[in-house]
């Protein structure tokens, strides 16, 4: 029977591109966190949709699970299939090419397996800007990103990744494939089918092909690094900004000292914003920072002396307790990479129990506080990093014990701590995924936080467009 | 059966609230446009999500199509039910609340029956914008124009009314009530099943109460009226504006000297944008007219200037043949004048097939080329008046014949002129129904245009949410 099934997905993609081999299938095979190892009948490439619709079909005759993949960089397990063993996975890594660029209506036709980054640099080509951008644009996919529905650091000023999408091609668990790859600004023709498969995580059909929004490149920026007494007072800027700046504050970034510490102990060269350097006793005075970014279409000295305008009057009221406006691109990249090493250093650091929370902006203070205290208490001492995109009240909220040795011990732990950080968030009106998704990780606090109502609805779509199953099972549901 | 159907209903919101009267019903059983005359059992007036969900079941229960009502503003006939007298009018105007206000989190929870105008105005009083604007907002509400994914003159900049909803309350056909009232910026846990709601003009459920973005209320507006020769000499500046300006150019609506025409013919006062007095016989000279608006939060100064500096140099360049920047807020909303009442001085030169449709922004100077040669070799001597959203590649496109005694005839021609148009935006990958859906008007268009595939997987929602069908029948599908 397997066989049949490799030597017929062999048939519609060339056997080159059905790799059985074990070494060829590892990496396919476990997330990039190493904490999900899978196992397949095989991995199979597609060159095209129809390709895809040959493959589903096949599938779906021989009662064989489909595990959609891009670049394997969900936090969640999204991508990598149960240890069963009777998933094909479909990779969409060779459908990368860029099928238009239409400047003048500030769109770009892109097949799933495009690069993140790759099509940042193609928009940037044709003077336009396309805004997704997070950690790991330099491998994953486009197709993963609006399966996921990404986030990143710009959803403040553009949205998430299911904002940026004018249009879909999919393949259907019926093997059909839905021409929907429209470029329109407005289409109120019945139902918004695209919105159902962005953030479904590949288990409603496989997303082959977008077309997504460009906007005009920003030519002036001003980053800046601010020194803060909390998160309420983070929030409190926030207001300041948008109410001075509008659009153009395109990122508002909260940074835990703590967090900080991470990045300056474990990444070469990292350096203290503020700080003429690494000894100087001033560099890390605050508990919490702020990183800004500012960007527009206007004369580049104007925005940094509004900016500059702006960090005089906040230091003068008590607002902000420093700040440092970069004074070039090198400087700005300098800050960036602080905040972008992030996950990073903490992966250095060790184990950590991670959530990925939000709640509405104006919670944000009372959530650190309530999770903090409630955190303290159950476990007296435990380390909190947390970071994030206030302006979007996302919060990476990890926790880990100061000694490496006690972690193992910790883990254990992980079910409790995940209640008492859920269960404020809930209380507070919050989500328990903000951006990751919900893919292996989260299926169980999914179904303990949602109202019955709402999982049965979500069940009635997986019956209705997949009502065999076979459609990237044991993920979201 | 009626009867006790009536008296169940009574018990509900109150017999008060159950309107039986004939001449109490009327309002509700007519269109605004006057095209669509239904009939109904009773119009019912709700108080809360509760008592909708109370008389959904017991409609259920009877078997008794439910037509949900908000302002009866639609163009397409969808809040007014058929002919056959079998439906319940739910009404939700009672339900007119603004819950809360949460000026931190940028966002306001309100009821479906608020009035549009409304809450623009509480959102202004603190100190926020609600950006979405349109000619009926003083009537239309809010539970409308969201079920029908409302446009407006500021989807430009801020989307459409789906891209300002955050969290819904819906009352489903099964007679549950789904609370999904979140203000969350960022949410990815599972489908994001909102979306199913919005646009689907009431067929899949009852919104009852949204949780809306809210925005930094912009301070400074410059309002300026440009003269061109083609809809494609506006695309070139909508690019160049949208270079210069970016997220401060927040309407840009094109306008055909022939619409221009009615209303200075038909609108008491209304007088040539360029022109020092209406006899001035510069007044119309070119046959195309933009109409833009820069917003944001810096200095009106700085952006007056930016904005004559960017006229002058397109003066000078031959991008334009002329330009006024308005002087004065009276002046900016003379000219707006002109703009919004384009619909209302058309209702007065009498019939005309109307069109509203998208293309890709790029492909706007060929389909009113394509169009117009299209229409005028069917139908010699056709007066085409053209207006519409240039930024959203939207354009309201309707036709008539020049003397108002030949037009019961044309409106004979209207499937034929439909199918011209509509084969040509078809073509060009656009949209029949950019922002007005479906409603009763274009079911048939819509089953004619979208693909088997696409349609099959509506119909498959609609029975999943509405087995029976007896959610807003003969609207959408």
């Amino acid at each position: 029977m397997t066989a049949t099934l490799i030597e017929r997905l062999s048939a519609i993609v060339g056997a080159e591109n059905v790799l059985t081999d074990a070494v060829a299938m590892a990496p396919y095979l476990v997330d990039w966190r190493g904490r999900y190892h899978g196992a397949a009948r095989c991995i199979v490439r597609p060159d095209n949709a129809e390709e895809v619709a040959a493959i589903v079909r096949v599938c779906l005759a021989a009662g064989v699970p489909i595990a959609p993949q891009g670049g394997n960089t969900s936090h969640c397990g999204a991508s990598v299939p149960d240890t069963s063993g009777t998933a094909v996975i479909v990779s969409l890594s060779r459908m990368n090419r860029i099928r238009e660029v239409d400047a003048a209506n500030n769109t770009m036709t892109v097949e799933a397996g495009c690069v993140l980054q790759t099509i940042q640099a193609a928009a940037r080509a044709a003077g336009r800007l396309f805004p997704l951008s997070l950690a790991a644009e330099g491998s994953c996919q486009i197709g993963g990103n609006l399966s996921t529905n990404a986030g990143g650091v710009q959803v403040l000023r553009y949205g998430n990744a299911r904002e940026l999408a004018l249009g879909l091609e999919v393949v259907l668990p019926s093997g059909e494939i839905w021409h929907g790859l429209r470029g329109l600004r407005k289409d109120n023709t019945g139902y918004d089918l695209k919105q159902l498969f962005i953030g479904a995580e590949g288990t409603l059909g496989i997303i082959t092909a977008a077309v997504i929004k460009l906007f005009p490149l920003p030519g002036t920026v001003a980053t800046a690094w601010l020194s803060i007494d909390s998160p309420a007072a983070a929030v409190r800027l926030l207001g300041e900004l948008q109410a001075r700046f509008g659009a153009a504050l395109t990122a508002c970034e909260l940074i835990s000292d703590i967090s900080l510490g991470l990045v300056l102990k474990h990444i070469p060269g990292a350096q203290p914003p503020l700080a003429a350097s690494p000894d100087d006793p001033h560099a890390l005075r605050t508990p919490w920072h702020l990183l800004i970014e500012l960007s527009g279409t206007g004369e580049e000295a104007d925005l940094r002396a509004a900016c500059e305008e702006f960090l005089g009057a906040a230091l003068e009221k008590g607002w902000i307790d420093d700040a440092v406006l970069a004074q070039s691109g090198e400087q700005a990249a300098r800050l960036w990479d602080l905040r972008e090493r992030l996950s990073e250093a903490q992966k250095i650091e060790g184990f950590s129990i991670k959530h990925d929370v939000s709640v509405p902006v104006s919670r944000i203070g009372e959530f650190v506080e309530r999770a903090g205290a409630a955190l303290q208490a159950a476990y007296p001492g435990i380390r909190i990093v947390a970071f994030g995109h206030v302006g979007d009240g996302n919060l990476h909220y990890n926790q880990s014990k100061p000694e490496a040795a006690e972690n193992a011990e910790f883990m254990a732990a992980q079910p409790d701590v995940n209640r008492i950080v859920h269960d404020i968030v809930d209380a507070l009106g919050g989500s328990i995924s903000a951006e990751h998704g919900i893919g292996q990780l989260k299926r169980g606090e999914l179904a303990h936080y949602k109202s019955a109502v709402e999982m049965e609805m979500m069940r009635a779509i997986k019956r209705t467009f997949d009502p065999l199953g076979l459609m990237n099972p044991g993920k979201v549901l």
